[in-house]
């Protein structure tokens, strides 16, 4: 007998899970709908800034797979169709299309994947005309429609994380006068304040002005009803564009009202086979959900596209009768604004304490490049190393290019729970153009290595 | 009372060694003399082909260390002087100056750091004026001196690995003609043939002429006596100038001499420590010793310069009253040749035959970056994993720019002994600059977890 496998979201992780499972599934076996409340499938959320800053058209390039190509592979994808209902107890939820018409569709196999939704600040002024959040095609559009408006200069930036530095990259590249407003004590709190502060020097070097540890307490708007200054309480920021790089909530009030689980984060709860705990035939993946930190061991909520595609590979794999798992993440991400690469994976020092590990800390200078060949760039590598058994704990980057990606070898290293002293011995490539003769990654291990030893000595 | 460490050879290994002791231990419990029978010390080898090809200045900016700088930090240097004996019964070495002045060293620990010597064919005309070997800051100097003179337009590579195609690069930005002639199938036969194929492609397309499945059988000289053409059993090929880059061999003449045990390739064999086996009070390290390779399991020489820096550090640590250990290589290296980047860790196809590994591959094409992110350059990678464990065994990239470091994830997975199908999980670096959202290591390793998969279902 045929069964159903009904999707509801049709970002990564939801279209990811539906092609592994038609790959591996016919249709007279599976019949796959997947319902999706936008106007888009399959983009790259994480491309907007770059569109807009005009490093790539848009919208049409960063949608990975067109509607029409998911309904060519056998998926019946509706689009403009809002869930509004999940039945866990008759295995059916209720649609709503455009025109507000509902029906219900039954479900052998139920795939969640409703991503995050963009926090807006619930102060005054929030929501007047010129105020942006980053994360759907459709606002990508409008910023673009605010930033051709005559007379538009001034931009705020509320939040430094990821989005909030990307766009204001690209916001420099409209030749706009940018103010970045965060509440942290350092742009990209991601990172040990400590490298968030090399951020900040570096973005404050390309023009951009920064006001850190400032909580936005309204958003002003002029006599037209646009924004016209984003208020703090100690001053206000002129601004004729304002956008929100907050970061985002797990987008789970549909699953929370049909009682499926939720963590202390607010996303979906699942097994290591992204099957929603306690619901056999629900599964859950993306923006959603909460991951396993495989160092800290917590749960946490991390909203990244290439999370999100493993996430609907590893469904689609398990209901086509594959197996596969999601062991958890590591915490890797990897940014850049202008020339300046910022990276880290594992634990933070705030994130190392709260999981009840103590560490020892190394923070070196190196370059990208031995130091005699061109375009050697400074970079600083910081390494976390957890007390007497010097286990790698986390890794922090700030460089120019060939930084970032370094990255990963601690992300490996992590994985592998390799100590900062096994590291010291990677074989890592070197040659001129690559890399000093000692990997700055190398060199940060060495001196980690150094510093476990000498917390041992003094105990 | 005061010991000695007789350090033979003054460049990466050797001096590296010498630093390390030094720091560890002051100049009255340990004195520090090194022999070096050149006229520089601790320079990049690796950088001479960048100096030739103008990309930075030497011969100085190659120099890491000088002597002046070692011998201000109590290392007493003697530039010009060869060790011409080793007596390991009585603990002494036989030094030679310039000037063949001889004297007995007495050591209570040595350190033998002889390096490598480069390969020369032994056919006719070899040693002609214009051919030119790149090992020293002197063949630098020669072959600079060479280019400069008048006429010299036409350029004969002897050899298609590392040294070969980046001196390609080099006389390519000279303007000359160039001709890589190379016995094996392939240029850059570290590769397997098909991922060799693709460097071949990359080179030609740069306007190499690249002869393969060649021997050099005669150095044809003109009526100056120089050079004028490198001749094989089927061709003839003009040349103003000849670069051998047919690799090197270990400089264990005099260490073979000592009754050192000296392994199949001819380089010193050591324990973990470096300390080479069977001598209690002597060490070696760099570019003439053998290192295990921790995939293969076999011993291997292999020259490179981040081997010599690590093998002197742990050298100097342990002779310092510290312990490290070296246990071993998986076989990780980079280069390029104009954007042309070349990357390999693990074994190659045959390599993994030999050490009896049965294997399934995987070929992947992607990109550096997100497709839609400006500069997004094609890379190919390719994947050998276990028969049955999926383990695996080895990682090859040929792309642009980006591509070449990423084969470090594969060097702390084969480090780590992770399987392909644990790869598919790793928490990769992601955001479009820097990456597709599945990462090209990742693509690769779902293909070879498939390849794994479909091998154990046909058994």
């Amino acid at each position: 007998m045929t069964e159903r496998l009904v999707v509801i979201g049709g970002d990564a992780a939801g279209m990811s899970a539906a092609s592994q499972a038609r790959r591996r599934r016919a249709a007279d076996d599976l019949e796959i709908v997947a319902f999706e409340r936008g106007r888009h499938t399959s983009y790259s959320a994480c491309g907007i800034p770059y569109w807009i800053g005009g490093d790539t058209t848009g919208p049409d390039a960063l949608i990975a797979r067109t509607a029409g190509e998911h309904r060519e592979r056998g998926i019946d994808l509706r689009l403009g169709t809002e869930v509004v209902d999940i039945d866990t107890a008759a295995g059916r939820v209720r649609n709503r299309d455009a025109e507000g018409r509902e029906q219900w569709t039954g479900y052998d196999h139920l795939v969640v994947a409703t991503g995050a939704i963009p926090v807006r600040p619930a102060v005054p002024g929030i929501d007047a005309p010129g105020v942006h959040g980053v994360q759907t095609l459709d606002d990508g559009e409008r910023v673009l429609s605010t930033l051709e408006r005559p007379g538009v200069r001034r931009a705020v930036v509320v939040g430094g994380g990821y989005i909030g530095v990307e766009m204001a990259e690209a916001l420099l590249k409209h030749g706009l006068d940018v103010t970045l407003v965060d509440r942290a004590e350092q742009p990209m709190s991601t990172l040990d304040p400590d490298m968030g502060r090399l951020v900040r020097r570096a973005i404050e070097g390309l023009g951009v002005r920064v006001v850190s540890g400032a909580a936005v307490s309204a958003v002003l708007t002029g006599d037209d009803g646009r924004v016209r200054a984003v208020a703090t309480d100690d001053a206000e920021f002129p601004a004729d564009i304002v956008i929100l790089g907050v970061g985002v909530r797990p987008g789970t009030a549909l699953a929370r009202d049909a009682g499926l689980p939720l963590g202390a984060h607010g996303g979906l709860l699942t097994d290591q086979a992204m099957r929603v705990r306690g619901h056999e035939r629900i599964w859950a993946g993306g923006d959603c959900v909460e991951v396993r930190n495989l160092v800290s061991g917590d749960l946490q909520h991390i909203a990244l596209g290439t999370h999100a595609n493993k996430h609907g590979r590893i469904i689609g794999t398990n209901i086509g009768g594959g197996y596969a798992t999601f062991p958890g993440v590591v915490g890797t991400a990897v940014s850049k604004v202008c020339d300046v690469e910022i990276a880290r994976t594992g634990l933070k020092e705030s994130h190392a304490r709260r999981a009840g590990l103590e560490y020892v800390t190394a923070v070196i200078e190196s370059t990208s490049r031995a130091g005699y060949y061109p375009q050697a760039a400074p970079m600083t590598v910081k390494m976390l190393a957890e007390r007497g058994t010097g286990r790698l704990l986390g890794l922090q980057i700030v460089g120019r290019e060939g930084a970032a990606k370094r990255v990963d070898v601690g992300a490996v290293a992590l994985t592998a729970r390799l100590t900062v002293d096994q590291m010291t011995g990677l074989d890592l490539g070197y040659a001129p153009p690559f890399s000093p003769v000692w990997d700055p990654v190398l060199v940060a291990a060495r001196k980690a290595a150094d510093a476990v030893a000498a917390d041992i000595r003094a105990r």
